[in-house]
């Protein structure tokens, strides 16, 4: 990228010059128009969300082959689980240096798609099941990389939460759901950040590609949201490149060699496409090299490696959650007898696989970290593998597990590295279950015999069922974590680090808990059946068990809460305010988080996330905590209406620890958004008796025959005839012929009511 | 009826005339036409299901006054726990008869909707949750009703599963579902059994109304199912009278004062409305009236009060299900003392609440039927109503439990009726919750303490919980009996005759566990979101408790299942054998049931009710017992390919006296219907691989990428890159260019595939 002269704008070009702007050129890179005057040049765009794959020059053509070396930053598992905003934006900042110190305009990610089942293989490259967790760690992601002049594509819009038939199945789902929940993410980061592209995903949405839905790309995501950047697709999600372009899909990737380009070409000559759709996108894919063009080179090399590095660290010692501490038992005392085991821990498993896996810079490992800390503290480390990684290990299982027992029992405690296989979790397939391999699990129960002081410590991209969640006493989730994995494992382990990761996905009791279990991963067709009811607002809605809730997470100290506070800002956005102090005897770092119970709204969760803040405490220390709720996310969609909505009445705060300790709770009445919904023949009797107008008449009409004796015949005693007639459309009240409600009749009430109705707003 | 004249033909008709055919005159009657030489009569019709409720003349307009005594038999919940056939069958003669005796030409019902949740305050008037027991018994009661010259209503056609909104609600369901679950009775009683006239649901479905649905009404009704009588639509459920009778909706009901008539004349008129359209409506309404004229006066009056009520009582009898008799306690010995206790023994809760509200000939209640039996028996009766039924009762709630304590304290056994009180169940509206008033409950728990040995009979008309159900020893669910229910209690309580009801529906633990909890009752838009997996098929596929399953009913004696056998018939049923043996000292009658798992298919229920027989026998006795299974019934509703489609290979069928108490399964490899899915652009990679001819081909293509080294850079070791590629629309090989499988040699693929494939069937 040396040109330096102006751009053109599509006027300038042909139509061939400007097909060929909305097409790649190669597996990675736009293509260039050399033409003197009007040239343009070509950008490079490489995956992907915790680190950057680029490919080494000679590599295949199916984008799989190997790349360079760069920083692997935890992936989106473990980086979400910090529920921390400003490491995030620090990570993205450094994604985005990496990027810009290689020549890469665009960074594949991040991608935000919400984990609506444990079962998705590509969960480990997501955020959460939560929307607003998503959007907020997503929007800081963007904004980090976007610092450095490099442009994110916030992927995979939308609704692409499965792998199975990842290219032809079709999301189903409906409105409501779609807009509050696996929207509402995308919403919030092209709100607040901007990226530069956004990636159309593969599948359908309700029988449309995504690549060429024109409510979803242009509707909602440029009328509505007032996203100002370009989409791009998906590699290969392209179906029909006409009916893409006129959606607004602006940038077919990766090159169809041609073909694509000249069917573009075609569909405008012959009036089928027009030219206009065209210009729009190949303006915005102009509009996209000006800004890569800008941001060029604004970080200078070489990648400072290990600055980088101990940034994947720290970022991985606040991805890791402490399921449980029982007893104490950490952090553990550096100069304890420590048996290690599980191949984990020589050969971490800390990356999935799929478009997203990053050649690391380097790469700790757990066993070295905890080596390193227990000899120089006067401890003894012994390792033993536990168990094969792959079939091609030949070590036998019983002799694995027998030198495991030893190990363990001649230790002051076993830190036991449990996971899942690396084939286990991979974009391209989902799982189909949620356990450990048994032989893991084999391997616990026989430590656990031989030593009870057990830390498990858990490898995994998506949640595994913990069957022995009540028989070991400390359990460390932790995801998997990048490069610097191991040492933050360590960190967290000795307790150089407070543990402060939060979950944010539920950890289920069985899969056959899970809100998608009968609806999940089917070819063709995927119905979204739980609707609202993804991930804690499922378990919560059902009052269901779980193994561990949304939000939880334990700390090496114990926090305590002051009643809340809250304020109503002029912009309609609450302030609640309170006061947390560490009642441990430790430093830590606590997540406060803000749940909402909106009023009298049929079939709501029970409770949804609305806001979160964390902070940092000494022990002893108390700071005051605001989390600002935004109105916008009290709001829900409206079908009916075509809008979003906030609903007037009380809604409940709850102040919690995780979605399942609520620490106090404080009701705030909020104004509603006024809405206007006149009468009308579809209106119910019902509705039409509370109106100030209607009512009245229709009730006189009723009086007669409510009073007559019989006319109750088949109603049970106690029990008003209008809960049965209640239901009655206006329209239908000509069937009760003696009523005197035809369809003139109904037309003139109609017309008095609506006439008298005062527009609520 | 009097006229005996031919009928008319349509083509003898004025347009005029031919829509007044088409509309009520009444609430309850259809138009004559008086004009000599083309005069056609007037006909009833009449509620309802279980009894006709002929409204005295006087009547109100709006169907809700009082009516004339008639025979109240148990209501579906009731008689649908019979599993019995032929008893079906025989109340179904008992109705036509009464019909026929008071010249009601059609007798509104069965009802055979599909009990979705417990909510839905209609439940009493259906049979099940599973489409075979509403079928099988809903065609039963068609085949006795019609056999007495009177025609069926065969209703509420179709997804009528909630009262909440009912005339607007939308009941979204998708097609697979649909069909098999809630079209799927229907379809067996219209192709069994011929029902003169089917009604149309109050309710729109995928946002269409049931009146005016051409593919419901027309498609699949006539042209899949070879309806041929009258589609009447449900009272008030016309929206658009043209739109409807041009989707089949034949004759709206009741009258709309000829307001709609109209519009009927000036559709044809002005050209909207094909009189063809019209002809064929007013045709089969002139059908309907020769079929009524020829079956009038097949019974002769007056109505035998006697015999009807003992048919009564003994399917009251057969309705009952003993869910639980811990150490025996039932039967009874008549010479007891007994405490009768709850407000229900003496004031029967026996029907539900709405149009199908019966003035019952007379009326049994347990308390005398129990004082009869117990007093010739030397034994004693002491009552105590325990609560009182209706807030207007003056009684103290503490003094009402106090004597039922001091009546228990006294007896050898304590009788508990307990039930859901008549407002908690009617047409018009759906209950929240399934909780037995809390008052009973707290009677139950004084009651237990004075007395251990507690039998608790239950009247309602849908599930409730059970929250009592480990603390006493017996249990009868006692449903809603209609009139005899009160002799029918005592008969099995002191053993005159064995209960041998079995649950058509699942007693769930708690209402968050039902399948559709989340997306029920609500206005505008029902969700189906638990698809398939209704009732039984849910809590199979989610492994979950419940308080009592599907199929459960205990018997004074036991029986024993030998291992069984089967056989293909040369039309593809199957007949399944077993022996039975009473292994008890009691006569006893068992319910064998038969479920089959089908092979192979995705996203399943783990098994579905296939077939079932009954089979009395007296102690010791041991007989075969045969149970068809059709073939027909194994087939699923293939979406894609638009049609029923039975799955080739191993087909598991349980023999069973529950969903959860298999006896015993054998599996029958089973040939499955043939289908031809041609190759396409959207085949998967995966797919074409596995074709005999595309598979090679692109096999080739693929070995020197899987070959190269570093192309699995990005793929788990042991995990082939097909995993990722599979899903891979051939249409989109392009983008891999190495692959040189652009769009013309992806077409040349197909075709040689395609045009080698032998068409399989």
């Amino acid at each position: 990228m040396t040109s330096h002269a102006p751009l053109p704008e599509p006027a300038d070009l042909t139509i061939e010059e400007k097909a060929s702007l909305t097409s790649g050129a190669t597996f990675w890179t736009t293509k260039a128009i050399d033409r003197p005057g009007a040239a343009v040049p070509s950008i490079a765009m490489n995956d992907g969300p915790h680190g950057l794959r680029k490919q080494v020059e000679s590599a295949d053509h199916l984008g799989m082959g190997g790349s360079l070396p760069a920083t692997c930053f935890p992936p989106a598992v473990g980086l979400g689980s910090s529920w921390d905003v400003e490491l995030a934006e620090r990570v993205g900042v450094a994604l985005g240096a990496e990027a810009s110190i290689q020549d890469v305009a665009i960074l594949l990610g991040p991608g935000i798609n919400i984990k609506r089942s444990p079962l998705c293989g590509r969960n480990f490259e997501y955020l959460s099941e939560d929307p607003l967790v998503s959007g907020v760690l997503g929007a800081a992601l963007v904004r980090g990389i976007q610092s450095q002049g490099v442009g994110a594509s916030l992927k995979h819009f939308a609704a692409n939460n499965q792998e199975t038939d990842r290219m032809r199945a079709s999301s189903d789902v409906d409105e409501q759901t779609l807009r509050e929940i696996y929207l509402r993410g995308f919403q919030r980061v092209v709100q607040d950040a901007q990226p530069w592209t956004v990636m159309c995903a593969y599948n359908r949405i309700n029988g449309v590609y995504a690549s060429e839905d024109p409510w979803l790309l242009t509707t909602v995501l440029r009328d509505e949201w007032g996203f100002e950047g370009l989409v791009v697709s998906d590699w290969g999600a392209v179906n029909d490149r006409a009916a893409g372009l006129a959606a607004g899909m602006d940038l077919e990737m990766p090159s169809s060699g041609g073909t694509t380009d000249a069917q573009i070409v075609a569909a405008v000559r012959d009036g089928r496409l027009d030219e206009s759709v065209l210009d729009t996108a190949a303006g915005r894919a102009v509009d996209l090299v000006r800004k890569a063009r800008a941001g060029a080179g604004r970080v200078a090399g070489p990648l400072d490696v290990d600055a980088h590095h101990a940034l994947a660290r720290e970022a991985a010692t606040r991805s890791i959650v402490l399921l449980k501490n029982e007893g104490g038992l950490l952090p553990l005392a550096p100069s304890a007898r420590v048996a290690v085991i599980g191949a984990f821990a020589a050969k971490p498993r800390y990356q999935g696989a799929g478009s997203s896996m990053i050649n690391p810079t380097r790469l700790d490992t757990a066993l070295d970290e905890i080596t390193d800390v227990v000899t120089a503290a006067g401890g003894a480390v012994t390792f033993a593998p536990g168990f094969a990684l792959t079939a091609s290990d030949p070590a036998d299982a019983a002799s694995l597990r027998a030198e495991a027992v030893r190990a363990a029992e001649a230790a002051d405690v076993a830190v036991v590295f449990l996971g899942l296989p690396a084939a286990a979790e991979s974009e391209g397939y989902d799982r189909t279950h949620i356990d450990l391999p048994a032989d893991q699990l084999a391997l616990l129960a026989v430590v656990r015999e031989a030593n009870p002081n057990v830390v498990v410590v858990l490898s995994n991209g998506s949640v595994v069922a913990l069957p022995f969640a009540d028989e070991v006493p400390a359990i460390l989730e932790a995801w998997l974590l990048g490069q610097g994995g191991g040492g933050a494992t360590a960190d967290v382990l000795f307790g150089a680090v407070d543990p402060s990761g939060r979950l944010t996905e539920t950890i289920p009791l069985r899969l056959e808990d899970t809100p998608a279990f009968l609806h999940y991963g089917t070819e063709g067709t995927v119905h979204y059946s739980e609707g609202l009811f993804v991930g804690y607002r499922w378990y919560d809605a059902r009052a269901m068990e779980v193994a561990y809730p949304f939000g939880h997470g334990l700390s090496y100290t114990t926090f305590a809460y002051s009643a809340p506070s809250a304020s109503v800002r002029e912009d309609g956005d609450i302030t609640l305010r309170v006061a947390v102090t560490n009642t441990g005897t430790r430093a830590g770092r606590e997540v406060v988080q803000v749940y909402v119970s909106r009023p009298g709204l049929p079939a709501r969760p029970v409770r949804e996330l609305a806001g979160f803040a964390s902070v940092a405490l000494e022990a002893g220390e108390t700071r005051d905590v605001e989390v600002t709720v935004r109105r916008d996310d009290l709001a829900t969609y409206d079908v009916r209406a075509g809008r979003w909505l906030v609903a007037g009445g009380d809604h409940v705060f709850a102040v919690a620890a995780s979605s399942r300790d609520i620490r106090s709770e404080l009701s705030l009445e909020i104004p509603g958004d006024a809405v206007t919904r006149p009468l009308s023949r579809e209106s119910s009797l019902a509705e039409a008796l509370a109106h100030p107008v209607a009512g009245p008449v229709l009730a006189r009409a009723f009086a007669p025959m409510t009073e007559a004796s019989g006319a109750s015949a088949i109603m049970p005693e106690g029990v008003d005839m209008m809960a049965m007639l209640g239901s009655f459309p206006l329209g239908r009240l000509g069937m009760m012929a003696g009523l005197g409600f035809g369809p003139d009749e109904v037309d003139r009430l109609l017309e008095t009511a609506n006439a008298s109705e005062q527009p609520a707003g």
